[in-house]
């Protein structure tokens, strides 16, 4: 008799989306006609740059012909490609053999699957709040008690606070963690890590004999020289981080779908021989993954070329923009905002003491503008308000002006 | 202190393809200039088709133009893929809707991934000899005991042995099972289950309240009508059948990455709720999954045009013609050959009573070709050989014409 796996049912089922477009609907059914504005998308909006997209192009045309179709490609990924990103390791500080790496389909599967190489009975440690993959992994593999809702989390699980007044970046655990998921620049809050910070967790994870799953997946959006791009840039990593990134927000690849995680060889756990978290990574990949789209692949060589560097970093300047002109516009009307400077998210505080859910619906009723309510990224987002920088400048500017003209504040 | 899943340690780390590498190499190397010729190739040779190609370019144009561009797709897929799919199913004799159809990135993923919705104390029941992925990923997860040497399987398991004298379709186990993975057209025997066979497991599964994992990765390869060439042509399948399938070897996608599942919302297993196998596997992809990449998609879409399907039915017509080669070729010799016929695998008996691994190397020495021990496959596949009918026509020629002026039998 087939049974289902019983910690399915503990998620909390990814109610924040589909209760955010419910209230849209109803909303939009109780005001026909009225444009709604969108301020919360975690989705790229811009076209592909000319030089990406030929590299795409020329990606199929590869296939077409009998002289270089190929099928099945290198197992790590196209050894051109992980050559390239060996090179821009190397333009960040850090030093990534291109063994080391292994391309994806992107940062969300290797966000997921990472857990899985872990010993069942590992003890995890999340910033609070946090991109939902994190958690929802490891409650499906089975490494938490059930959900509480008075408290708003799973026990079992170390939930490290993101508080105000430490700059939204967490302390290392106060007890023993094996896995300690770490993104940054954050999602949801735009917070950046320094080098000090980082710092901190890497001499925790050694002193704990734990890894660090490190998500860079905005590390393109960091502005700031003082800030680090790569957990690889701080000495010890080598020895307890897995990276992971993509190149969905760095090139507009989300639906193009490609990523990459780096193990280094000289990662070694308890119990473990040298080198055998990359041959388990390795094996997990070979096993329940078949490479990413060459397509893709080829397309993310013409990101990393000097000219689909330069494309990309203008649109991601665009995006920025977009963040400066939402980040100014809030804080004209008084409100508090962070994030937005290094990340294309702004974390703003909701005013006057409402909830992350009360808040949504005063946007929404009065000022017809969409984003994501805090509180569905953890406990400690309540009172935090989600709003993202991608979109078309026009839509931004729609926004902002229905937010000054109509929010009552 | 982080530790490794343990039951990684359990796998006899897939030596097959390794271990023919390394043979390979040796005999390059004491004969140096000596011509080498495959035939164990699992992977497509040839180009894409133009309209295939033309569907993927279309795919790379509407990223590049503001009007088209997206980013994040439907949460199962293309909806516009998913109908065509419909439909195929329709032209097949089935009945599915698009709303149980999950788009991928290849049938491998899938039959690795879909263990993970399912009870972790599961009976794993196999085909022997089978496609190492159902295998592996059932030990990865925990269902299997330790590997015995001796007996070349995992206990805690059931293999089911195709046997020559049912035509390499095995029966159903006489013990009870949770999950039965099937493959068929079969890889590696190239055996396929008729009417009668599929009726016999799912009326086994109905009894015992079992899912059966269909694999139809090969059905396109299917030429006599009689054959089903998918398990929903049977009655009752939506009530205890998963499907997995794939473009890969349907349009040459090995490198491209697209396929897809079948989830029948009529499945319900023991403890489960209506439709809950349908939502948990949906809540696995869209938490460890970002869909495949939208450019594939699109030639998935252009791949079911009736353009896409004559061009891809030709071009496994130009494989099947390399089958019928290498199948006549041996039988010439006086060699026993199975298989081949609805299905890109051909299962050669080795001569002589030699072991698979004899085969080999008396292949390799004196006729210098290169095939799969059928060894690799499961303890049943010993004896026997298996030889695909990808490659370049002229490369199989020659490949046929070595075995027979240089085979010694």
């Amino acid at each position: 008799m087939a049974r289902l796996n019983h910690h399915y049912r503990k998620l909390t089922a990814g109610y924040l989306f589909p209760e955010i477009e419910r209230r849209m609907k109803a909303f939009q059914k109780d005001n026909p006609g009225t444009q709604i504005h969108r301020l919360g998308i975690g989705n790229t909006t811009e076209p592909l740059t000319p030089g990406v997209a030929r590299g795409l192009e020329e990606g199929v045309k590869r296939l077409a012909a009998a002289e270089t179709y190929t099928g099945y490609g290198d197992e790590q990924g196209l050894t051109e490609l992980r050559e390239a990103l060996s090179r821009y390791y190397e333009s960040l500080g850090a030093k990534i053999d291109p063994g080391e790496i292994f391309i994806s389909d992107g940062a969300k599967p290797d966000a997921g699957n990472i857990q899985s190489i872990f010993s069942a009975d590992s003890v995890i440690a999340f910033q609070d709040p946090a991109y939902p993959v994190y958690v929802d992994s490891n409650v499906i593999a089975g490494r938490s008690g059930s959900y509480d809702g008075e408290r708003d989390n799973y026990s079992g699980f170390l939930y490290m606070p993101c508080r105000e007044e430490s700059g939204f970046i967490p302390a290392p655990p106060a007890q023993k963690a094996d896995l300690i998921y770490l993104c940054s620049p954050n999602n949801p809050t735009g917070a950046v890590a320094g080098h000090r910070q980082l710092r901190e967790f890497i001499d925790y994870a050694r002193r704990h004999k734990a890894v660090i799953i490190f998500d860079a997946a905005y590390a393109e959006f960091i502005t700031d020289p003082g800030l680090p791009r790569t957990i690889f840039e701080i000495e010890g990593a080598r020895e307890c981080a897995i990276e992971i990134n993509s190149f969905s927000k760095f090139a507009g690849f989300t639906g193009v779908r490609l990523g990459w995680s780096v193990v280094p060889k000289t990662l070694v756990v308890e119990g473990g021989e040298p080198a055998e978290v990359h041959r388990c990574w390795l094996r997990r990949q070979t096993t329940f993954f078949n490479g990413a789209s060459n397509i893709a692949q080829r397309g993310g060589l013409a990101v990393l070329s000097p000219e689909g560097l330069r494309e990309c970093r203008e649109l991601i300047g665009y995006y920025m923009e977009n963040s400066r002109i939402i980040k100014r516009g809030l804080q004209e009307l008084g409100l508090t905002v962070y994030g937005g400077e290094n990340a294309p998210y702004l974390w703003l505080k909701t005013p006057g003491g409402l909830t992350s859910w009360e808040f949504f619906d005063r946007l929404l009723q009065e000022a017809h503008v969409v984003g994501t309510p805090g509180s569905g990224f953890g406990p400690s987002g309540e009172g935090y308000f989600r709003l993202s920088a991608f979109g078309h400048r026009a839509d931004i500017e729609k926004a902002m002006e229905s937010i000054a003209n109509r929010l009552i504040l």
